[in-house]
């Protein structure tokens, strides 16, 4: 990928718990390791995250989109690419790609659609104008 | 739904562990129960599963699409319900629906992709006869 | 076992997802078993479960012993025993066994000792009365 | 701890995923960690673990004991350290601590017993000696 895009990378190791009977990851560790993704953006973007929680709203996931690829293995190192594909007034899309690091091979690849909603009382909300200014500055159009 | 569809269906309680620190069931455990569903499944056709074995291929997961409709909680005891929605030469989606008995209302919607894979080989291969007769049975045309 | 022992009794497969390279149940799945069967508890002695919370009151794990005696695998019906090993005025011991129903053959069993806690403060707290007086008709002496 | 001692070090984040209603790490997250612990020591003596398997031989776990002594939570970064605690002919025992590196507070402990069974017949059997001679290099004695 280019080099201007904010895309967020965190890396883990495959757990032996997260294999299966067929000896490679479950499909299920991989939903996993995609909010592992969004939790990094979270991390760095500390701010964007605070401002939800005082404008008492949260992001719960509403739509999970999954292409598995190839297997990734117990003991693999492998990269979380993490970034924007959509910024709605009341929903946002992560994308994520599993990444095996050597060979730059894509082993799995998800689109992650959250709304947004008050905390009392359950209903749809607008995107805190800071956080949406955030989650934007890690946008590839086109990917969402 | 209409009385002549086969539908697998089986039920499961919410597991502690299944929860995260929103008190509702973490969206991962879904993909879970939707395997769970598929599962029920593979042990009513018992033949229908050995068949591939005797093949030697299997059907792993390629694509995974789950809407999130309302939360499930601790304790709720829910019904997976699960069918077959396209049955093609190299591939079967199922379906999938997380129910709660109760109200009969749909907690989340699943459709999922598996391809017909040779063990030895990875190439991708044709599925035995065998179980695509039985995978027709649970057919709900327009829905894959 | 004896037919006066109070034992709660609950059954559920092994899943796919908690199997791991080896082909059989990874360890830690043995663990959310075990809790599912002090779950089934709550569920049939609900006014126990609701005196701890009308007291402000939680019971978190704080050891936790395991022996793994046999494997179980992928689709594997198994039932999860559950009874009380001790009772003290802030502390309960559960205990487990995971059996598999054809042959009676215990898989694996745990010891789990909870400690009472105030919600508020985190400091220790005598277990509500109420609580105490049914734990203690689950009661196997001389197993906690 | 002493700078002579081996003990192997490696980090996580606490997932999402890991925690549960109370809004803290799942006591399973904790087992799971510790054999992430293992993995490491794997890892880093790779020709350790290759002796296994040209021997035909593995480790299961046997016993898993867990003392919890405070939360982990969502976001936390925890250091596994991982030593031997005591290596016989046909077994050997890992203790794992969770640690929190700001304050080195031990939130949990674990002593996990593995036996040396043979991959074709179930037997127990001896450890293989380069297998031995390596995890002794990791021993900490009257901590097993």
């Amino acid at each position: 990928m280019s080099e201007h895009r904010a895309i967020i990378e965190t890396s883990v190791h495959v757990r032996y718990a997260e294999t299966d009977s067929l000896g490679i990851a479950h499909h299920s560790s991989y939903v996993i390791w995609f909010e592992e993704g969004r939790s990094e953006y979270m991390r760095r973007e500390r701010e964007s995250y605070d401002a939800l929680q005082k404008n008492g709203v949260f992001l719960p996931l509403a739509e999970l989109d999954v292409r598995y690829i190839a297997p990734a293995r117990y003991g693999d190192r492998i990269t979380i690419c993490t970034w924007v594909g959509a910024v709605r007034s009341r929903s946002v899309t992560f994308v994520g790609e599993i990444v095996k690091p050597e060979t730059n091979q894509v082993l799995a690849r998800a689109r992650t659609k959250h709304i947004c909603i008050d905390t009392q009382t359950g209903q749809l909300k607008v995107i805190p104008q800071q956080t949406r200014e955030c989650l934007k500055r890690y946008l590839v159009p086109g990917e969402g």
